[in-house]
């Protein structure tokens, strides 16, 4: 296909396309004619995996770029492109405080979950213990365990998630996909059943409206 | 105490102050002469409000007004403070699919929640299922029901840390750093719980590292 034919089965517009292929995102079409070339669906399913990255993820074009090798060597270790992706997704915090990080570990052990220090999830949680107390709010972090519980839950859906898909840029897709629109729908549903659990706490001799 | 010690305890810059003042989401001082306000307790706390809002909620001048306006009507119906709060901190979209909320309606009410079709995260979740389908993961809606129940968890831990404050300025505070701190901390450890779940799942016969 040309590439007007690529932008409209991908949703990508033609000049951002040009800016992947320039960029390296893209692997370049196969040329037919000095200014003409090919592309293919590996194209379409590349494009759309770098639209969810780029677009719904935020991602820089160096993670980008970072996630797309990982991709390309080969392997079909799992587990390691997961947590590549996992963690480029990731705001990591360059300095955290030890001590908080100390505590992200303890909760880390406590649930039997296998990460270490260096993960960036753990680096962004300590970052949040750092935050809690400097405005005073030390009681947050009492919240946390409950909020680990329903984590694994909420994992396990994501995995189950992943697990529809197969071939490798699909399922790179779907750890994308379920990280940023699945943080949207989370905090959503967190604001609503927090509407619905207020409501029956303080509005016992209330009943809810039809 | 002056602007200069009001800034220190609340750790809000002078100019920032004058801001607040200028805007009116903090009231004036006390005028002991021609330059020269006192400030008290209230003024600290008001502050730390106001940055909870702006700084960690990133909320709008205008939404930060409409919430104070809540605060400071004489009410204690805390469900309908709660609610006004909660719905400043969710960017509810414009429009929506009305096909999507409808699911979404149907998802609250298997889980018997009390939310309505205006609530702005029924909105928001709609937005998502949207989202979903047009990047061709409509995969992703299954995996809400196993959110919900997860959210149901988080709405518990959310109500009980709030309930360890008293009076309407801390009691809201605490409603905004806990949806703001809080949804870093879910992204966080969600991501925890999926390398976890990812090395259960597909490393079984490779024991994690010491």
């Amino acid at each position: 296909m040309r590439i007007a034919e690529l932008s409209r089965r991908s949703g990508v517009a033609v000049p951002t396309i040009k800016f992947y292929l320039r960029e390296g995102m893209l692997p370049p079409g196969e040329r037919t004619r000095p200014n003409q070339a090919q592309y293919d669906d590996d194209h379409v399913r590349r494009l759309r995996l770098v639209r969810a990255m780029v677009e719904l993820g935020g991602l820089s074009v160096a993670a980008v770029r970072d996630i797309l090798a990982t991709v390309d060597s080969p392997t079909d270790d799992l587990d390691a492109l997961m947590g590549t992706v996992s963690k480029g997704l990731t705001q990591a915090p360059e300095e955290v405080d030890e001590g908080a990080l100390d505590e992200v570990i303890a909760l880390i052990e406590e649930m039997g979950w296998t990460c270490t220090r260096e993960h960036p999830a753990a680096r962004s949680l300590a970052m949040v213990y750092t935050a809690a107390r400097e405005i005073d709010h030390p009681q947050l972090i009492a919240a946390m365990r409950q909020y680990a519980e329903a984590s694994v839950q909420i994992a396990r859906a994501d995995l189950d998630y992943v697990e529809n898909f197969t071939g490798i840029d699909r399922v790179l897709e779907s750890v994308v996909v379920g990280t940023v629109l699945g943080d949207s729908a989370l905090a959503a549903l967190r604001k609503l059943a927090q509407t619905s659990e207020s409501h029956s706490r303080y509005r016992q001799d209330d009943p809810p409206p039809e």
